[in-house]
């Protein structure tokens, strides 16, 4: 029986799973990640390898059969437990010179809850391949050591994301023009949610335990167009914020916002 | 005479020149920029521009003569002054995977003055386009509505940046292991360089008006190997920090830190 850690350039090897995680448990990995353990890694009997599924943690597994084109794994042993994590969504208008490949793989990084892209009128990409982002997301969350994966979701209208918003979540806009907090100044305090005269979400403390649900939301390679602008302004939920002096590109937008936003009120804390 | 204020999708041209601007300034756009304003944007006579050349503000300029190959523009009049910019320095070692055109194009909108490219002991690039590196900072100079270029220096050993860096900059090393303080807290209560007894950057105060020179320094695909992480952390003008809870890419690491640094010292306050 080999003994061997199994690990790749970036680090040790680990595998997002669909199955349940618990000692002893077998778990058999899909066909790409058995194409990568057998004729990638080489895998042996006994190599160990970390699985982890978004609810049962992070455990050390071992390979117990391989044929040619299968193999199974044992869970041996739990190495960290599942935790929760901040809730932040990034809603996206998808762009076209950066490939959405690179904005999931940031944004899985950077720790958001919920991918959602947005087609606004500017928008000028027409569909988004969701199989490829969940892959870019899973591939991410293995590399950078995440428990979860984010939950990429169907891509929405910029109509139909609105009507059907939870009014309890700030949906913080990146707004390049017009009055509006700096973001980290918005993210630190941020000001109470009012409809029609009442409070639904009251200005919270700066340094509260559990952060209120947030999102972000940023617009395509030309921003969104004025009535986009005016609607989200007259939404209860909305709060518009900038980012900083400079005209920022959109995925650089995304990025730097979901950077601020863990950094203040996420888990870097 | 025409009098359109000439655009593109990202908004209004702007174009970064080496001559000096002033009222009545006559300005004769390169090789490049002549193409793309005669053929590409179908300039005339009497269109206006945006120029700006890192150090004299931003001008209107209107363009004056055409040919088929070349044309001039004049100084109109002074739309912003020159100001001052935070002092950040990224020094980076060059990744494979993401081009270094991407860093550079976010690491200039994101403010960086200075862009050092390092080789370390796992740097698997072996050379970087110089010219492509200032080509790509004055695109996104451009785009961004930023007043500079930032400097693209010359690739430098891991060795040589480090023998000839300058003792008053503090340089906060990215590092994935061992004790170091979060960058967020780093940045906003720095604690005090010191070199043979005496401090030579003192802990500096979370509300200064003008920032202490500083730069970020990220590995590359594997990281820093653990003789650099020692050297690194017994220099006295070094900084130790992490970046949260999640493993960040190399490119995502200099992306967040920006982002971290001018949202608490730089111009985003």
């Amino acid at each position: 029986m080999s003994d061997n850690e199994l690990t790749h350039p970036g680090g040790k090897l680990r595998l997002f799973v669909g199955d349940p995680l618990r000692a002893g448990a077998c778990v058999v990995p899909d066909e790409q990640q058995t194409h990568y353990l057998l004729h990638v890694m080489r895998a042996k009997p006994g190599d160990r390898v970390n699985l982890f599924n978004g609810a049962d943690g992070e455990w050390v597994a071992r390979v117990t059969g391989t044929s040619k084109r299968s193999c199974s794994l044992e869970c041996e042993r739990q190495l960290r437990q599942q935790s929760g994590e901040p809730d932040l969504w990034l809603c996206f208008a998808p762009i076209k010179k950066t490939p959405a490949d690179y904005v999931v793989q940031k944004a899985t990084e950077l720790g958001a809850a919920v991918l959602q892209p947005v087609f606004t009128r500017r928008t000028i990409v027409t569909r988004v391949n969701l199989d490829r982002m969940r892959a870019n997301a899973i591939e991410a969350a293995e590399q950078s050591e995440r428990l979860t994966v984010p939950d990429c979701r169907e891509p929405l209208s910029f109509d139909k994301l609105l009507v059907g918003w939870p009014r309890d979540r700030r949906l913080f806009f990146c707004d390049e023009g017009g009055e509006a907090l700096p973001f980290p100044d918005a993210v630190r305090n941020p000001p109470p949610l009012v409809e029609g005269g009442e409070v639904i979400v009251s200005a919270s403390p700066a340094r509260e335990v559990s952060p209120e649900p947030a999102a972000i939301f940023t617009g395509p390679e030309g921003g969104f167009d004025e009535h986009e602008r005016e609607a989200l302004r007259a939404l209860p939920f909305v709060t518009p914020v900038t980012l900083g002096p400079r005209i920022l590109r959109a995925d650089t937008a995304a990025l730097a916002a979901l950077t601020i936003w863990q950094s203040i009120k996420g888990d870097w804390r």
